[in-house]
């Protein structure tokens, strides 16, 4: 891991700071294109530009027949998987839908002037879940955008997953989404089952919302879509950044850098400390557990590229670094980490204290894991439930409300030069209305 | 305006609605490739490549020195404005203030087993409000974009707004602004506009979030920078539905049709009624007030294109039209309008009786005029507070809650075959974690 010495005063534009800073921008140019041509050939030709793809790009024999997953395979597969394990999909779905509760939202109204003004919360209609193939198959991402969603009060939720070389689609997957309530399978992904979703075909169906992440084709098809659906973000490699101070254990420390690591060779793990002997001797607990971690060739790699131990005078300069960076999950590793909390503004994720590593959120305690990347939690939020709703503004006047406001309606209307604006207030107007009319400016 | 028929069983594969129900598709193409191209030179080279597109489109001369637009010019332009208008201006944001405050969030959190898990809310730094020139420069526009910004807490918010062919901006506008809380303003619009503060360049700062509505170069502009920055929607032409009753008065709903229609010429202007002779009776209006209106070229283009009379069962098939087309606005204009609400899903913003005309909605009532278009109020929210600020999931786990769990994640860790997000729990668990291991599946 390389070490930057960030105690300097212009440390915000030290050149390791501002790589890590700007790592979001600039991956999409090359692809634009290409997936443009299939988002517009699976709008045109549906079914038949969506099968031609998956046997292009996934090797895979699509039909009609077999595209969605059926009752009897989902029946199989809880058969075939260990009791333990459906036991802790359970159990994680139990714990996300519990406080995901806590997310749902009311209508509300007010009134004021014989008028009532207000917001009325619907659900969406439908949803589509897109989860990753292949050896990113993961039953945690199913249960963390389907919960959601379901909690909203989604009626129909669709998930998609490409089948890569066969048509087999990961059991773990298949129980988790039968778990967290999901409504139809089609084992079809890429920039072409999002389009697929996004436009309906004969075989697969149209949602309102896609959710979840994927690879650069994925990211942009959810990206171009975005209007024809809504979509949630635009999700990038993984990340991980670490405050820590002397209280902070440099093994504990080590292994979650590296279970950051482990995900993905673009991925990035952060250590940002005040202590330099924290500093040292994490970067050698890291170097140890390497040799002897099964997905060493990935995590080695993503640390070269990306690991990076930034030192820091104190801990509120901890904080303003991670603020700059604006990590998708941020650990507190400290003797007071609530004492942060107040200087902690840019975090997808925020793990308090050296008990509560990441992994344990990623799973089941409850909070979602699908959390804004590459800077993004400047602006995005996790998923949620917020992202499964939509508001509809309520306005009601009755005859004593609109004549407060008509002829204010009226001239501002006159501003505007909209005639049939200012009139549809007029003709209303019993009295009516006399407005100055508006000098040219 | 055309009647259709819709007193039919299959009435939802009518060609006509179904022209109107995918109005929103399908614009984009043609326009992309330059769109992506603008985007990529201010990336690359910020004010030359801005400055350039200024000249070359809008037709005006840019410097670093003329891009801002000064406190002393704003001071002059409040001078020059009518004391009336200003204090209509300051009536609406005062108004549009005074609801935006209920959407305020508030940070929350829950406990359970030794854990602290919640969500803390955060306002974005920064805002970018488009606000678009020319002949559509609207001051209710900037009040709507900007204010609830400000509600949110943004420190810095500002507006962005084409100057063509001249230095000048519209002054009601200004004036807006600064009555808005608007921090700095930047005569600067188009594709070119939007990427400068999404890139930030040497003389117009980047920001967070870009919201406001533009024309299509402005709007793929948006769309293909969202995750580089957040956006707000996808917006197309205005429009609005009225269901209406026999208590309706013709006159009126002629006159709010129209007012939609004057936007222009691909503004769309929807009837959908029960009742025979109020059908009839509203196109009769429509002709005779299409003769006197200023704007009547461009709401006649409008009327001719899009203007469409729809003839349902009842007023609960009525509804039921209006979900499919999920309209921008939606006026109940019939009897006992509340009574509808609960069959009314998809809409924008709803209007409610009579008197409540869209215009009054559109200037200064309270909820925001900015709002989802071309079918998208299927998923899209009007403009709120809610996307002016952000959340953090936050996590805290004490060793006893670390207890509760850890086995669980560690085994789940295993199913999905990272080992060090395994290693995390099992590090800190002096019991030492047992958990069976998978068989493969």
């Amino acid at each position: 891991m390389k070490i930057v010495d960030l105690r300097k005063s212009n440390w915000e534009s030290d050149p390791d700071l501002n790589r890590i800073k700007n790592r979001g921008q600039g991956l999409e140019g090359k692809y634009a294109q290409s997936v443009l041509e299939i988002i517009e050939n699976v709008r045109k030709y549906g079914d038949t530009a969506v099968f031609g793809y998956a046997k292009k790009f996934d090797r895979v024999d699509l039909t009609p027949e077999n595209v969605k997953v059926s009752e009897i395979e989902i029946e199989e597969t809880f058969k075939k998987v260990e009791p333990e394990a459906v036991e802790a999909i359970k159990l994680a779905v139990e714990r996300v839908k519990r406080f995901h509760e806590h997310q749902k939202e009311n209508s509300y109204f007010v009134t004021e002037d014989g008028m009532v003004l207000g917001q009325k919360v619907t659900p969406l209609d439908s949803a589509g879940i897109y989860v990753p193939g292949g050896k990113a198959s993961y039953p945690s991402s199913v249960i963390m955008n389907a919960v959601p969603a379901k909690v909203a009060g989604v009626k129909k939720v669709i998930m998609v997953t490409p089948a890569i070389g066969s048509l087999k689609v990961n059991p773990y997957s298949l129980v988790a989404a039968k778990l967290s309530g999901v409504d139809e399978i089609y084992r079809v992904g890429g920039a072409h089952g999002v389009a697929a979703i996004a436009f309906g075909t004969a075989s697969i169906p149209k949602v309102d919302k896609i959710v979840g992440p994927g690879n650069i084709y994925v990211a942009l098809a959810k990206k171009f879509l975005f209007g024809q659906v809504d979509i949630d973000m635009v999700a990038g490699p993984s990340e991980i950044l670490i405050i820590a101070d002397e209280t902070a254990n440099p093994e504990w420390v080590a292994v979650d850098l590296l279970s950051q690591a482990e995900h993905d060779e673009l991925a990035g793990s952060f250590l940002v400390t005040h202590d330099e002997k924290t500093a040292f001797e994490t970067v050698e607990k890291v170097n140890e557990l390497l040799k002897k971690l099964k997905r060493k060739e990935i995590a080695k790699k993503s640390i070269e590229n990306f690991g990076t131990v930034f030192l820091t005078e104190n801990v509120k300069h901890s904080c303003e670094v991670a603020n700059v960076i604006a990590p998708e999950h941020l650990e507190v590793a400290t003797k007071e980490p609530f004492a942060l909390l107040d200087n902690i503004k840019n975090a997808g994720a925020i793990f308090l204290g050296h008990y509560t590593c990441e992994s344990l959120g990623d799973y089941l305690l409850g909070p979602n894991h699908v959390l804004p990347t590459g800077g993004s939690a400047k602006f995005f939020s996790p998923l949620g439930v917020y992202d499964f709703i939509k508001r509809s503004s309520i306005l009601y006047v009755s005859k004593e409300g609109f004549e407060k406001v008509s002829s204010f309606t009226a001239l501002l209307a006159d501003i505007e030069g909209l005639e049939a604006h200012g009139l549809a207030a007029r003709i209303r107007d019993e009295k009516k209305i006399k407005v100055a009319q508006k000098a040219d400016n």
